[in-house]
């Protein structure tokens, strides 16, 4: 008896309404995400940390699942079931090789690349927002995607046995398409960027009564991002580092960052201190970056055209809230070239043999490029968010990393081979054939 | 002081020697793999057990990292700092609606498809074989590969700071050769088939000085797979299943998975019952299959011709021990055709959100085959074996799956799909354009 009291204490949820980010207006804990009634702000979660700090600690955390769920009181859902794929807890590498090169003391990579099941931080999202979807009455379930968030909605569907449509723009990588078709969801490919697909999803989520993971539970979904905070906090040993770099697509993922790290804080997880916030922007889609340099408090749309297609997002929700953020933790938002990007890639797999797809490339591009600038102190401690995987970006680095020897089957052959790779420098044989 | 002296009892190695699988012979704990002074059998690593047994509780090993690396005393390293990428604790997932379909009971999925950090089981041996190569004093280091040693091998040195050469069939999957080339390694393409390319790499290993991570360093390389077995035990709550289902290539994976439950059950931390063990095999490489079916003892080599080229060995080392741990457990070996191996891959997907590759897609098709065929009870925990991920052999799926329909971005033309979709019969709309 005492048990099951405690237990059903133990399992109320920490969470008790939407709010109006800018306006303050509460809503109930429902599908929606906007503020309809007074001022059309976006919605956000809103919790009791008293009821947290005194449910949570660091050993309760470490107790818990090795996925995005130990940290489950911080987050929007109410069952004790999640779904869980074993999302999240993926490596803060230590990167020594690429710090070396750069000229920094302590780099650290969190390589979201091998996140499960899709290989993107969106299944973080995703888990959070199918399990909210369950616990709402959704039977289908759909998304406004660059990719990775179609992959993640498709997999985790097929998982846990919800239908699901997904909308791409039509003109993405093969890897990404080939990436979603697998589990067998229905797939609408539109002639258009990722701002017209998500404009007709708009539409859509108010015809069809369906959950639209990034639309109608957008508060839910976007609270998975926290878990990139935490996760970074626990893996340092419940410390925060000095400066962060993350990509910059709708500019939530860099929000959620930096208020999963408030969170820790503010429950007494870890301690307080000064953390810079940096973005990352591909020069073809920098609306954000723009703003910043420019000195504006309001972000442009622009027309995305740019290889980083999963970041492409060209009139982005949340940059207002980015821009506030890097202005004030004294951090920076830049941005790099198609070429730039590419270079990052190699760079990345060449010094920490991480595979990252295009967002990544110009994750590591403005990484450099800061460090350059003298932007980033090298007696910082500071963390990379890598959020994709290459393996869906093969078009991207095609025609610009090397081939191989072909050699036959015989020992002259090769030594023949090794020969030629060791005389020529790594360029020309970037070419060669044997 | 105390606390010294208990710390270097801690750290001395658990293994002593190298020893000879046939015939007994020890040799020293050098970079070698064959009983040259008598027999020409294998080696493998000689542990102290008792030694384990008085190091290692279930608590020290939950203690230690999140990776392969909690299970360091029963690994062939001396090193308390090995190369350590995050590699293993993937998740093992409970597959219940792959279950439902199948008509089983109680069924999980070891989900090695997102392995870190280049999406295969090599991950696991390759981190064992580069952190015994270091301490060995090698400076390059390389393999003869199906695809995924390659891309590990290749991303693993990278991380480490070690030189690579690694050598492949020259008709591999575009996926894993571009995978392996982004980390910028000597790539050597062999116009032959695996087994010519590893005559070839025994012949390279004698007269280049290298690390070969499967040929001179395969008795420390091969011991990695154990740990695929460890995590199982664990992640049941300690302790082993009824049945496992594992595909077979050399048949090393099969007989180091059999090998970590004995070795759970020799040191105390699980006990000890029957498991058994079956293999798959893609029916155009199907030496092992073939033995078991007509009841032979030896293996008779082929010549490899499917689409599951990651496990196409057709001269496997280890295809005489997968045999006899198949019959000695009561387990089956089983071979399906390439139009399976597709079928198993889409299953997959569809049920529970995992992309595998073909390797993966043949284990799958043999547990239908196996349930199908009365050799699974339904009653029987079974554990199905993923060893690799499906974005590296795209081009295996391709035109077998669905296709998105393609729309504009308006209301009205979305709706016309979806009133197609709802229309056509699966078969139909995966050729269809709106």
């Amino acid at each position: 008896m005492t048990q099951s009291i405690e237990q059903a204490i133990a399992t109320k949820p920490t969470f008790s309404a939407l709010k109006c980010r800018e306006c303050g207006e509460t809503y109930d804990l429902g599908a929606k995400h906007v503020c309809e009634d007074v001022c059309f702000g976006p919605l956000e979660v809103a919790y009791d940390y008293d009821e947290i700090r005194r449910r949570v600690t660091r050993s309760t955390i470490q107790a818990g699942p090795l996925s995005i769920w130990r940290y489950k009181d911080f987050l929007p859902v109410s069952t004790d079931n999640p779904i869980d794929v074993g999302t999240g807890m993926t490596p803060l590498v230590r990167a020594n090789r690429l710090a070396r090169q750069l000229g920094l003391k302590e780099l650290y990579i969190k390589n979201d690349a091998v996140n499960m099941p899709t290989l993107s931080f969106k299944d973080r999202v995703v888990s959070v927002a199918l399990t909210r979807a369950r616990e709402l009455g959704f039977t289908t379930v759909s998304c406004a995607s660059t990719g990775n968030l179609a992959n993640s909605t498709a997999a985790i569907a097929a998982h846990a046995g919800l239908d699901c449509c997904v909308f791409i723009p039509a003109d993405l990588e093969a890897g990404k398409v080939l990436g979603t078709l697998i589990y067998n969801p229905t797939v609408m490919a539109v002639q258009g960027n990722y701002d017209q697909v998500n404009r007709l999803c708009s539409e859509v989520a108010n015809t069809q009564g369906w959950g639209f993971v990034n639309i109608n539970l957008r508060p839910y979904y976007s609270e998975g991002s926290k878990t990139l905070g935490y996760e970074v906090a626990e893996q340092l040993g419940w410390r925060l580092p000095d400066h962060i770099v993350a990509p910059l697509a709708s500019g939530s993922l860099f929000t959620k960052i930096y208020k999963g790290f408030q969170e820790f804080v503010k429950v007494g997880l870890v301690d307080d201190k000064p953390v810079r916030f940096s973005g990352a922007q591909a020069e073809g889609c920098s609306p954000i970056a723009q703003a910043f340099k420019e000195g504006r408090d309001f972000v442009t749309p622009v027309k995305p055209n740019t290889i980083a297609k999963s970041i492409a997002i060209g009139n982005p929700a949340d940059g207002i809230y980015a821009l506030d953020i890097a202005r004030k933790t004294n951090g920076n938002i830049e941005s790099v070239t198609d070429a730039e990007v590419i270079e990052g890639m190699k760079l990345l797999a060449e010094t920490e043999g991480i595979f990252t797809e295009t967002a990544g490339g110009t994750t590591i591009a403005v990484l450099k490029k800061l460090v350059e600038a003298g932007k980033i102190d090298p007696d910082e401690s500071t963390v990379v968010y890598i959020t994709g995987n290459g393996l869906k970006t093969q078009e991207a680095v095609q025609g610009y990393i090397g081939e191989p020897f072909t050699i036959e089957p015989k020992l002259d052959s090769f030594e023949r081979a090794l020969e030629r790779s060791r005389t020529l420098d790594r360029l020309e044989w970037q070419q060669v054939l044997v």
